[in-house]
């Protein structure tokens, strides 16, 4: 299961590290979770590097594609080549976005007659594109999916791992990272050890 | 202001990059976040890498000390010579944890007497030392505090932003990464800007 995370120059850092945060605590040694760009390494909106496991073409293979956001989408949709590298097809892969991370599915033209969300600056730009935005965390159509406000994201890849595994994996991952005594009891600590948890060597 | 995020090897991402998040929302120039640890590189327990603003040694010098969380925390506290390299200070100093960081604060003897909070699976270890551990998502004593569950990482952030910048701009901080229909709103667009979007050059 080959799973790609995509980022740029000017990615917003939550919305790339929660995903792939949530996407190991599920314990599939067969998923393979890749940060894809266009570079050995892109440096987020506050000057964070992250380094790249692979270039944007190779998303084209994944079974999961989810775009990250950031002010950065802005230069990559306005960019053909760029657009032309990243190659998705929602009939063979699950796809999706994260806050104006659904500007770039626009551009690519996946968004055309659906409705969708983003983050609440990035709505006029998204409905340029004759996108019905709806206020919304998370909206999905088949395997094509939006998701808007950073914590959007338990939404997008809660979807992602209840379509892959199942809705009692879905709701494991997503215990794990709740508050203590808001979500997550001190009694589930057995839970949450059969995931991420014990991968880790015990406790996080 | 020097904020100091520390980490290690085997380091629970979300715990270090959702704070770092949230730190550069309340757009303060003055504020200077960095990221120390004992090596130029450190590698989560996911095998991320982030590179390492500084050492820990600075960590005594700086306003506000927060601890990350992982099974690292498990060697850091049976390392004499990494605890005498970390002086810290709740007199002069704010200083927190996420889930397991506690056991450090513990390691350290802050919170001998104390009730502290710390993730499910790291109760006994915390226990062991003499705390009193409560099923909390946040637990202060003053300028010390303890938080568990990653999503708590809003309390222990919002707690040292209200504390320097006031109520109003913790809540700012907080609305501007909830999900979009649950708790933010695309008319917030305006207030939201106001944060790390604007900084980021106009949208997230």
């Amino acid at each position: 299961m080959r799973i790609a995370l995509i980022v740029f120059d000017g990615f917003t850092d939550i919305d790339l590290y929660l995903p792939w945060d949530l996407l190991h605590r599920p314990q599939q040694p067969t998923w393979e979770v890749r940060i894809l760009g266009t570079a050995a390494e892109h440096v987020s909106s506050t000057g964070l590097p992250v380094r790249t496991h692979g270039m944007i073409d190779e998303a084209a293979d994944a079974d999961v594609v989810l775009i990250g956001s950031g002010n950065g989408t802005r230069a990559l949709i306005n960019d053909p080549a760029y657009l032309a590298r990243l190659r998705l097809d929602p009939q063979r892969q699950l796809v999706g976005s994260m806050c104006s991370g659904a500007l770039v599915l626009a551009a690519l033209g996946l968004l055309d007659g659906l409705t969708a969300t983003t983050y609440p600056t990035a709505v006029t730009a998204l409905t340029a594109y004759g996108v019905q935005v709806v206020e919304e965390p998370f909206v999905r159509h088949g395997n094509l999916a939006t998701a808007a406000g950073c914590l959007a994201a338990q939404d997008l890849v809660g979807w992602v791992v209840s379509t892959l595994l199942g809705d009692d994996a879905r709701d494991l991952m997503l215990q794990a990272i709740q508050p203590v005594g808001r979500g997550l009891a001190f009694a589930a600590a057995d839970e949450v050890a059969t995931t991420y948890a014990s991968r880790a060597g015990g406790a996080l």
